[in-house]
């Protein structure tokens, strides 16, 4: 496959050149979006909007463009390498994806969010999911013809996860869900009962803004992010974006509450790790880019609940906590108990502890399959989502706005997302088990605050593969085990039995 | 023209879209060199120069599509009005200038600047010119060659000045120079001659970084910066960028000449006034967008110039600065003085004052005319800079470094642009005389801190156009006559016979 400079280059390679410099306007789309987030002025939106937009339609005529699909088919004739082979399948399905999808409909889904979006921030704001019914009918609507230019013989949920999870079968998802959920369920409900009183008034108090910020500044450099390829900023709601040249991470401050700014930008550092392992020398191209958003979140929880919320995280990190906030007087273990509270009244996904949570995610998965298949009508949505959640977590909202009115997802159309964050959350028990097995101490090395065997060991399993391996792959190659739900599960039982003398 | 929802759109409009797109691809990487410059950690060198190549890239395959010149020629036969007149000229004119470059030549020029910009970094700090010289040599050939595509015809250094200044014919900018140079060399001649001392020493002192920045912030309030539009960050090379929903201004600071920053902000805040003054109904399109160097240039200048280093402006200015620095007592006729004196011996252009610094222009401009006519090879470049200096300057550099190899304007291949650095102050002068004609008690309003009428006045004559006039056409509708130098030289022979007492 060598070519002297006078050959014409081949197939693959032009095809490369081609997908790189989508990758390159969808990166400079991300700079665009971090912006806007971070330190954009507010005038600046409808400028910013534009920008985005075309940015967007150029790397979609990109992808669809003939030229890019008849090389793509020439490339995989041209006998490629085992490793050509993994990236044409990616760019394979980069690509039927978006050729099937008339612009028109693409089209429409967008005007469809830009009007759904300012009514569902007013029906939730006004507790009247009235105003966003006929948005949400809509955008079903559109997202079923969606999956049916992908696929007509598919049911339209499976093609719409797969927008988000696009190499881990559905059906696996599910049974890795459920039994989650069965579990949980019944934790819960024992929690509920139980009588053991967690010390959860240790961090109580005032903490400061700018105090909190040089507190997780050296939360990021005690567990290794190189700030020479990024930086911390504030954001409304905390995200991490970049790549490996240059992954940032972001956070917000609530004077009360120092472990959420704390835990949140643990969180967006395990994100930022995984973009920065990504290979530099594949920068660009699908060997330089995260797996999925499944595969993304298992690191981001890995380091939150695995590390940040572990007894050796805090052995190491109750020093430097109290260096910046002396008032606080709590012992390794009150601190390891306020970090791991159960709150079993909550009705909002985004304030859920590290158990509930999935039970937030269960609810949306099992209703938004059932809006796309037509099991669920639109205007039965609030009622569902209340019998859910009484069922599940044994509370009522009172309210739609803090219940199926709560999060932005459906606003944007998105159906089939909500399931990858607990997908992430569950892989990451499983990675961290497989870590545990193969680093000698593992658990020692946390509590003196050495990360790096951590951080070298995802960066060799996970990392540094970018998108060359499917997530069951990825994931039986980093633990041995196709991807499933029981070393979550034990992890949960062994920790909240023990914390709650279930 | 009118035309219903059902009918296509004219050819017109869809030259516009497809403009429109290409505006704000352009817009995207200004935002992408924005955050290099201010936030980008040093690392993401690598990923940012794909993403700009990318962009760049992008935006000329679109404008050289060949359904654009379709369109192009389809709206200029189909009875355009005056606005679509004027905004086709504007597009044939971009147009033109792109088809008729190969691509290659493009990327060619991009590679040896990438090249030039290492090796004039070398040469600058070893004093070494051998080092620069090929490349120097290279862009001038490659330059030459870029000129006889565009217009084989004519002065290739003509064609490249309308890179810069895409509608002021050469000739009269060197008519324009020819007189400035001749009055200011006898000009300086006799100040440094004359023995007036002016109060040099009124700003000596150490001015923290922090609070010059409240100073530099309180300054634009003043003036009227809208900062629901825009934001004052720091970069290494103070520059302003953006649009009209967002126009940006950075500065930096150094704690021995608190009047460095100042001036650079006010000077940046001129050119971000001017973005702003675009009107907001016409973005990305040739209306929205600013007409070309000079006029911006102008903008700036009048505002550090023509307002910053005016007595009225040190009267209403003078308290607020003694407010951050309680060290300084100077008058105001002092401070007036100190933001006004002239530095006979400097070599440096970016140090310069208003007066040598157009000799510091006219020097390179001389130069680089010679280069490209071949009237001058690359090797006697050091000899002819510093005989220059000594003749128009009246000093001689002693080094490479302090003399020829100073700017990096020749190591990006950017022959031609120089000029108009001096052509907008010569503009500002023109502008803001007839401001004071137009504006009743004008000076008395800057005493007072008024500055909303000249804001106002600028908006009206010049921002609000954008590229719908040409530049001469832009002058004389502001100001009743074609650009000239003539009111910047009754401006500078007032102020500094008065100044030096010559």
């Amino acid at each position: 496959m060598a070519q002297s400079s006078t050959e014409e280059a081949s197939a693959y390679d032009q095809l490369l050149t081609k997908y790189k410099r989508i990758a390159n306007v969808e990166n400079a789309g991300g700079i665009l979006s971090w912006d806007q987030q971070v330190m954009m002025p507010d005038a600046g939106t409808p400028a910013r909007s534009q920008q985005m937009s075309a940015l967007s339609a150029l790397s979609h005529d990109l992808l669809t463009d003939d030229e890019f699909g008849e090389l793509l088919e020439a490339a995989e004739a041209d006998d490629p390498t085992d490793e050509q082979a993994d990236v044409l399948r990616e760019l394979r399905r980069d690509y039927e994806r978006a050729v099937r999808v008339p612009n028109d409909l693409v089209e429409q889904i967008s005007a469809a969010a830009s009007e759904a979006i300012p009514a569902w921030k007013e029906a939730k704001a006004n507790d009247d999911f009235e105003t966003f019914a006929p948005h949400l009918e809509k955008h079903v609507e559109l997202k079923r013809q969606y999956a049916e230019h992908i696929d007509p013989d598919r049911d339209p949920y499976e093609v719409l996860f797969e927008d988000y999870e696009p190499c881990l079968p559905l059906e696996q998802a599910e049974e890795i869900l459920d039994e989650v959920r069965e579990v949980l369920v019944e934790m819960i409900a024992d929690i509920r009962e139980s009588d053991v009183e967690l010390a959860v008034d240790a961090f109580d108090g005032e903490f400061p803004a700018d105090e909190q910020e040089e507190l997780v500044r050296d939360a990021l450099s005690t567990l290794g992010y190189p700030w020479e390829r990024g930086r911390l900023d504030t954001a409304p709601h905390p995200f991490s974006s970049g790549t490996q040249f240059d992954a940032r991470v972001t956070t917000r401050y609530d004077e009360s509450d120092p472990l959420g700014s704390l835990f949140s930008t643990i969180h967006e550092f395990g994100h930022a790790l995984y973009t920065l392992g990504l290979p530099d020398e594949h920068y660009a191209t699908p060997l330089g880019e995260d797996r999925n958003l499944s595969v993304h979140e298992s690191q981001s929880r890995l380091w939150e609940n695995h590390v940040g919320r572990s007894r050796t995280f805090w052995q190491h990190f109750l020093p430097t906590f109290t260096e910046h906030f002396s008032d606080v007087d709590a012992t390794v273990e009150e601190a390891y108990e306020a970090a791991n509270q159960v709150y079993e009244d909550n009705l909002i996904r985004v304030e859920a502890d590290e158990l509930t949570y999935h039970l937030h995610i269960v609810i949306r998965f099992e209703l938004e399959r059932a809006l796309i298949s037509g099991d669920l009508a639109v205007e039965d949505v609030p009622e569902a989502w209340n019998d859910k959640y009484e069922e599940y977590l044994g509370i009522r909202p009172e309210t739609d706005s803090e219940g199926c009115l709560q999060d932005i997802h459906w606003a944007y159309g998105n159906f089939g997302y909500f399931p990858t964050y607990s997908l992430g959350s569950i892989m990451s028990a499983q990675l961290f088990a497989a870590a545990e097995d193969d680093i000698e101490n593992l658990d020692e090395k946390l509590s003196n605050g050495e990360f790096a065997d951590l951080r070298e060991w995802l960066r060799e399993n996970v990392h540094q593969h970018g998108r060359r391996y499917e997530t069951n792959d990825l994931v039986k190659r980093a633990t041995g085990a196709d991807f499933a739900a029981d070393d979550f599960l034990d992890y949960v039982e062994s920790k909240y039995t023990a914390l709650y003398d279930l």
